[in-house]
């Protein structure tokens, strides 16, 4: 029924996708960072929090899709360059957002991971250009779109080439109103069965409420994924997007201890 | 926002509900059993299974609501005097539902817990019918209501006396078709954010497939769930009802020893 | 895949529903009135500004199935009362909600037509109830039904022998939260596809405001609805529920006159 | 609450939007063809048949956006000749979907109003690059999104300097399976209440049942839509993409007759 050929589970072992010294599919992997590089000092700060929290690496915007053209949108290669410069200052390799095929080539040069955003997940164009590519691709679900239709995605990726890519439940569109979306934690057994790619659980957009991240994270650990991905702001207040979903410096460290202590657990379990 | 008033945690410390033996709110229940009770043999074999995996309770259905007037209704009565006999050889508190006002006291002298199915939870003249009883209440959310619904219609049981009530998170409707419904376990942080009653999780019907019980019921306890409900058969593949869903015995133990094991290190976590 | 039987329309002649002197199936009908009975002399002026524009029939509930139980429940009998006054008054048949089996014969005394509310589409005791009956049945689609679902639960009505039922799509819950809920008007030509049942709409309540109210009701005339349902109040603004949605006495003169001009052009059309 | 401002109603005028002589947001216009532009043959003989039953556009894809890469992907740039033959012969202006923001100048030179589809609606860079045309564009919402969302999309479009946005509601995404998506009519009121811009209704895509589209052509003219997209091919059994929901000559004819026919009524109704 699925349509899917090269992202199948069937005779093939469990992809393990490496970025820089992070290992996506062997082991748990966190990711931490802002929502959007706000300007220079924030990221670098906030980069020194998400490693000394004990992440494995830096995400952050530098190229948005905004519900309103007047919202923030990002600061682009400015941005990037911000991100070299965090990467330079902890060693994390950097996960960033592509929103355009024509800057594919040029977030490559900053990039350690490629991010296409829920919005962008039927983008056509951009999910060949990543398949050209051979930079780890982390593939979010489209908020609206059906397993089907996003493993049908990956399959875009690998059919151009690229085989490093990783699946990433972010929650989907429902009518419950009190969450921003529905984290969809079933997903991670579904994509277990269905295929070999690694998948990762992004809490933070899923419930848009910092308060329940926590608990989320664990229950993503429980369920069986290769890792998560959270926002983190030095200052969530002021953040210039998803101000309400970013834990604060405190929150993310007693997240990851709470984390670390679950994922050694679940490893003897398993 | 949210209007409720009894059911709201502010100045209440959390309840804990007596079912029989099993205190729900403190510690981690496991509820087990058939969809249908069906026969005398299929029941108490069950059951025996359910008491020998170490389940707190029995669950199983005797009056059933069907979307098809000529899908298997239920035994009725007859069912209820079977389960009596599984509880007489096990020892299990019973949790039966209860679909129609007329119904309750009658259930009530076999039920220590009555359920109240995804399609009757705003039955209003059921959920005042059950408030003006002592017997705890498990109420399933609607599979299309919002968390404030949900925690109204709880208000209408508290509000005709009866405190007892437990909620359970079954899977909400979404435009995902792969699962059953989509299981939304961000429910349970934001259940005990907003109120004092406990809330454990069903995750076969929410997922509609064995295959996949065992790693929802592990991300429930890590989410902070009071416990589980789920569905158990002795032959899966000759249920009259849910067949898909229900874990045979092996399943069912396979999942116990890791549910109790996890369990007691989240204990330990917080 | 429907799994009907009594409601499919494979041979059968389409249904013509007698209510009073107002035929559902043949025509078009317009049953109006307020959301709720407040008092008599709300109910009585409405009445007369009903039958004032044209309508078939009298819209009223007594028994209310509310989200809180601390919002206004309904007048019960008095309210029942009531509308035998209004009726007596107009010689408008009455069309009045039954939320409870244990009602349904008091019911029965004073409606011309019992409504089965969105909430209670699935009640099954409910639905074996009114099918034991010979009093005309209006039978609203869930918010949250499929049209698969809702078919059922007009054959459990029908298969309890009363073969008087009409289907009223209400709309859907959907993720667009401008509107109420989301009206689903290309179930009008499904239904006739599938069943020899009538089918009405209920703009008010899928849309939940009272200025696009006129055009849904045009628009269900064209798509071939058998007529439609519509909420209207002497004082939308003091309305004690659905004050949005509800149209005054001028909004629905002028509605009345286009809806009837385009329905003789509709009956020429086909 | 909108957060919108070049495409708010308050203070300015409806637009109307010129498409080569077609003239959308003044009277009701008809927009036809099939979904892909297979070959010279399937897609000439097409327009002919849209030609002779009074069409006022021809609509074609050569550039799709497919769930599946081993999907038809559409002919490309030969496509878009095979178009121009098509306008040569019939002297209809051409709609065509564009997908990728470098071919947006290509297909400007063949069309004369360019498509967004509904998986683009949220393309940022997709839009802006549109939005610096002054190419009518016809802006799908997307299945999945509210009319706040699809609303600062056209914004987006306006805000790069081009005003000539014209709105098409194609059906959301529900829990309905029985029709494709679930045409949102009510759309068509709010809209006109919400800002300047026209807007059309594709039911064909929405219902996904070529039986289906008649009835909802009607409802929508009823609605106030400013005109229709639908999809028709000359042999729809064979078509490579959207084969159930394409009307076949005969059912365009039958269409465009009632079609007109209610259209010239509703102008004297208003």
């Amino acid at each position: 029924m699925m349509n899917i050929n090269l992202v199948s589970r069937t005779g093939r072992e469990k992809t393990i996708v490496h970025v820089g010294n992070m290992s996506i599919g062997m082991g748990f992997v966190v990711i931490a960072g802002p929502c959007s590089v706000e300007n220079k000092e924030q990221a670098i700060r906030t980069a020194l929090v998400v490693k000394e929290g004990g992440a494995d690496a830096l995400r952050g915007g530098a190229f948005k899709t905004r519900s309103s053209p007047y919202a923030f949108q990002g600061l682009g290669l400015e941005g990037l360059e911000i991100l070299k410069n965090a990467k330079d200052q902890t060693a994390l390799p950097i996960v960033t957002e592509v929103i355009d095929p024509r800057d594919v080539s040029i977030v490559c040069k900053y990039a350690d991971m490629l991010q296409i955003g829920t919005r962008n997940m039927q983008n056509i164009s951009l999910l060949k250009e990543v398949g050209k590519t051979n930079t780890p691709v982390l593939l979010k679900r489209g908020m609206n779109s059906t397993i089907e239709e996003w493993l049908n995605c990956a399959e875009y990726i690998l059919n151009e080439g690229n085989p490093n890519v990783v699946l990433c439940e972010r929650g989907i569109r429902t009518f419950e109103t009190y969450t921003r979306n529905t984290l969809d934690l079933s997903a991670i057994p579904v994509i277990k069965e269905l295929t070999h790619l690694p998948i990762i659980v992004d809490p933070s957009h899923a419930v848009g409420r910092a308060s329940l991240v926590s608990s989320m994270c664990l229950a993503a650990i429980a369920a069986g994924a290769d890792g998560i991905i959270v926002e983190v702001h030095i200052n969530p207040s002021e953040a210039l997007s998803d101000k309400d979903q970013s834990m604060n410096p405190e929150q993310f460290f007693e997240m990851m201890k709470r984390v670390r202590s679950l994922q050694r657990f679940m490893d003897e379990l398993r």
